[in-house]
């Protein structure tokens, strides 16, 4: 019932404040014998890990991992693996300015209302920061499902839109994706995506994005009717990241303006196998897998620490305005994309336990 | 664990078939001492019961709900309430037809394909009549959480958009929404919504929907960090509803194309306590109520079950075509509306028990 | 987080009160494909019955079960079972006496303490009567081992004191145990029992009882290291049947008077196959099962309600005294076998599914 | 689910291997506001750390507790509080000998059974030493309960029995408790008790014991009908302990040998207050506390870690002896009250957060 743990089979529960000490997490629920070491979480911390271009926060994090247990000469031994994370460039001085006003659009004024204190640090445990676990728990999630499905498996996190400019979906290039500063498939919007960053971030504002996440390779039956449908799983884990305020599974939204005869996904066989002629449904009927890609899309509301001034109020219920200095980026949904990738790994795992 | 509960503090727990003898559910956490009849429940049963409208399936059920327990004298006890609605109208020999056949779109493959055993009676426990007993318990949700925010507050569901055809939300009219047999806020779009589902109809089609939720009179406070967050629950929640395929808080997808100067919800004083100049957070800042409207928007897709032909498959992995006739809602988006709030009332109630 | 639930992976809910209309369970987490009808479960039903012998209760209850949902063509279809038995010999009447007065050494003063409302006929949720539901789920729990470990295994459940008079070991046969009134391995102490049993009622009396529950055939491995061992989780299933006040695995308290050297469970190799000289562990080192059999004892309270009269107090909090009419068993131990092996089966059932 | 982590509440989640780099847990459900300092947690493990008699194991720990989280100005935060002590003597190489022997009586054949892997270095996750972070998880537990019921209570344990040699009653004297190395409240008995642990440890023997917990100052109502009853809970916290094969609430098995009418506590009213005239339900009715004295008595089996030679197979399934060298407590028993205080003190923690 811990609110900070997720996942039931393969669960993690994650600590820490953005300018505490440390941050870490328990991950529980991994089978023994899976090889398991450092350097294969800190791979996908590096995609996420801040001050790495200029269009994204400049905080300098190493985010340099450490496993404490649940592991024996390279195996993992069925036992609760802690990872750990020193912190290294917190500056909670620079937060001093903010110490009795809330930021609009963060959770600074909820999270005071609720528990009549405060960690202004950075927002303490409302941070981003918490995320660098969820991508160290998707490391080991991924693992896990190899584990577990016996085969080849991927997932793929894209951005495919900032703001309003849209990838086009015919340039999707998925090797494109790691040699780029946005996590972008489509190589021709760069440009044009480093240009409205730059526009917003001298305007002091930021930028919304949307992600799209594709899992190739799960087998058919992951989900379980009816309230932990494999769907409603993966909705939760994602909008639970920072600034997420939508999810859509398959063609989602889009699906309303279809009309039952399209949107149905017809059945063929092929080489004795059930396939698909379509996949509106996003890999998912009835809230179980359908063996085909599972396509989830988020979108990430524009950050909401901007250097332009905003109406805000006080610890003292006294009015003022608002200008967030700190070390920002200017659109969090780039990095939203490795923490995206990372919920729906631990969720996908969490159902391979559950099922498989 | 189980994948047929709701909740944790609030939770619920539904049983039953389309076409078995019965549904049910186990109702839990409910507090002692807070009146409740049938009467209570079945007025919100009504409300989602088939065979009221042409704009629904015809089948005839009285939906007529027992409470078998947890209820002395006109009081809940604290004790577990459990409910019983009989199966009247129920005729499993519609669906001798599609005995080995899987319905594209449907949950038929998937069921199959997990459980190895299929209840072809109308999706046996896949069939959106287990709905019924999501909105039996909504209704004592609402009981719930009158009881502990000792306060007025008000959920309300409304469809705003069939296939292409959005409301004008200038036209809202709260007290419009039940005189109606869409749930319909716009008086002005009626005329437009019956021709376009008479021709889906005609053309043995079907048509997607959209629903938006809102609740006024939440206190500030309910929600968990990190991963239990209110919007988070609440996506879940309603992602598990049958053929919702998107889920969104506030602004949702449109904060995407917002600029964080515009997107971020001011703050004020008013009489002394804290209001916000907007609302584009859906009431919910870092997965915590803000005060403010609680404001959700959900997509559901066509119906599947439509009367022209579509290519499938069978259970003996043979190719063959499917027309699914028995009788079906043309826009399962209608009768989605108080199930929506049902569920959003069950997890207000679960977080009212957390936390207040 | 239903207090109603017990179990995780096979789970089961009950609800309804000993004079209400019905009782009931929900169960869940049943793989599909098993045979399962309402006569595999009411044998077991039969054993706990009342009314049955001049050693128990007089309450007429024939409790007849039937099945609501989960089952289709005789299979289990992996989704919930939902059970029912209505009440027939329910008379309230007998308990008008007792309306406001609190019967000590029973629930009836800490649930109106917790909940300010009191069901007062026959304790309501507190009756043993919901015991049945236990029997009823533990009779399918047996279905779900056998299906999961694919071998024979016996639950046995037999008493083997009552008061001050113990069986001898020596004596012991499964094949008496059903064969009288006691659920007694010893035929040469059934006068005995008899006798006191007949003073103990002659008396106003009551006598309390030891329980031992032995299962043969499970297989080395279940139990969770280390909050949900497998001892730990028997413990709880055990102690939260009514009157129960300790449990012991092996040889338990008697292992405090035995040396480290006489105590452990020395190995050797037998048939290729890993034996122990000894189980003095009763089967669980570590938490997790050795493969030996698995042996739990449990002690029954002697009967609180009892017709000799004895101080007490009310709901308004006045002093007065109470003798307990009703039907009441002299010995709640001997109807508590059954329900402690259908405990003893759905915990293992529970791990069978979480590791096996 | 996680295994690893008791209660649900008030939950804590234990990391870590005996001879591991550290050993930490992570505790959830704390209010905020509470003043905690690592001084706090410190004490308390100072009663549980090895090394401090000669009547306990002789590895040197100063068990220096470090909090990462959920602390900030000295007050908790509502968010998980990371505990660590990393770990200074540990001896891998004291256990090469027994890299491949099971040592009888341990957890080392099951968890080698059921995971296929084994860290010989101690037990690894199976040794006691887990258990210095449940009493850490203990001293928070204190804490949130004394906030939550704003009142004086108390939890204390004793050693009443060593082998054969009980404790007088009549001699307990609270105070001694904490001034002499068993935590023995009779000081009569321990010249006996030191004769008789010496002369096992001569004999290459060790001994059993018996721990009683009282906790005063517990109001009415904490426990849940009917599956977590308080006494439910109670029992899987105390059974989880490395070594406990027994517990028993109030007179426990003795109510076997009592009458049904000597052993109904009866009642009064004292200065307007409902009391009782004895205690043989150890402050706990119906699974719902009394608000008397709530006992519990536990027993530990002798250490099974012994010098003396004993048979055993090793993991080639081959027979050998093994001799278990390390440094090992003659009676687990005495460093096993603190533990038992602290599961106690969080299972309290945990209904307290539940109901009041």
């Amino acid at each position: 019932m811990s609110s900070n743990t997720s996942g039931n089979f393969f669960s993690f529960t994650t600590w820490g404040e953005s300018h505490g000490k440390a941050i870490g997490c328990v991950v529980d629920g991994v089978p023994p014998l899976i090889s398991l070491s450092e350097k294969d979480i800190q791979v996908y911390l590096n995609r996420r890990r801040p001050g790495q271009s200029k269009f994204t926060t400049q905080r300098q994090e190493k985010d340099h991992v450490e496993i404490l247990s649940g592991v024996f000469e390279g195996l993992t031994t069925g036992h609760p693996i802690s990872l750990i994370i020193h912190n290294e460039d917190q500056r909670p001085k620079d937060y001093s300015d903010i110490k009795d006003v809330f930021r609009p659009g963060h959770a600074d004024y909820t999270y005071w209302a609720k528990y009549g204190i405060r960690d202004y640090r950075g927002g303490g445990r409302s941070s981003a920061r918490e995320t660098a676990m969820r991508v160290a728990a998707g490391s080991i999630a991924r693992k896990v499902i190899k584990h577990k499905i016996k085969n080849n498996f991927k997932i793929i996190g894209a951005l495919v839109q900032i703001g309003n400019n849209k990838i086009d979906y015919e340039n999707w290039n998925d090797d494109f994706i790691l040699k780029n500063d946005f996590f972008c498939p489509d190589e021709k919007i760069i440009i044009k995506w480093e240009e409205i960053i730059s526009k917003a971030r001298k305007n002091g504002s930021s930028l919304g994005a949307i992600i799209e996440l594709r899992c190739q390779g799960m087998p058919v039956g992951l989900g379980e009717p009816v309230y932990d449908k494999l769907d409603a799983d993966l909705a939760k884990a994602i909008i639970s990241i920072n600034a997420v305020k939508g999810v859509e599974i398959g063609n989602g939204f889009s699906s309303v303006t279809e009309s039952g005869i399209s949107n149905v996904d017809e059945m063929r066989i092929q080489n004795g196998k059930p396939i698909f002629l379509s996949n509106n449904n996003g890999g998912i009927l009835g809230g179980i897998s359908t063996g085909q890609d599972i396509v989830v899309r988020f979108c990430v509301k524009p950050t909401s620490s901007i250097i332009s001034a905003r109406k805000t109020i006080d610890t003292n219920l006294e009015e003022t305005t608002v200008s967030t200095k700190g070390r920002h980026d200017p659109c969090v949904g780039i990095r939203a994309v490795p923490v995206g990738e990372a919920m729906m790994a631990t969720t996908l795992a969490d159902h391979c336990l559950r099922y498989l």
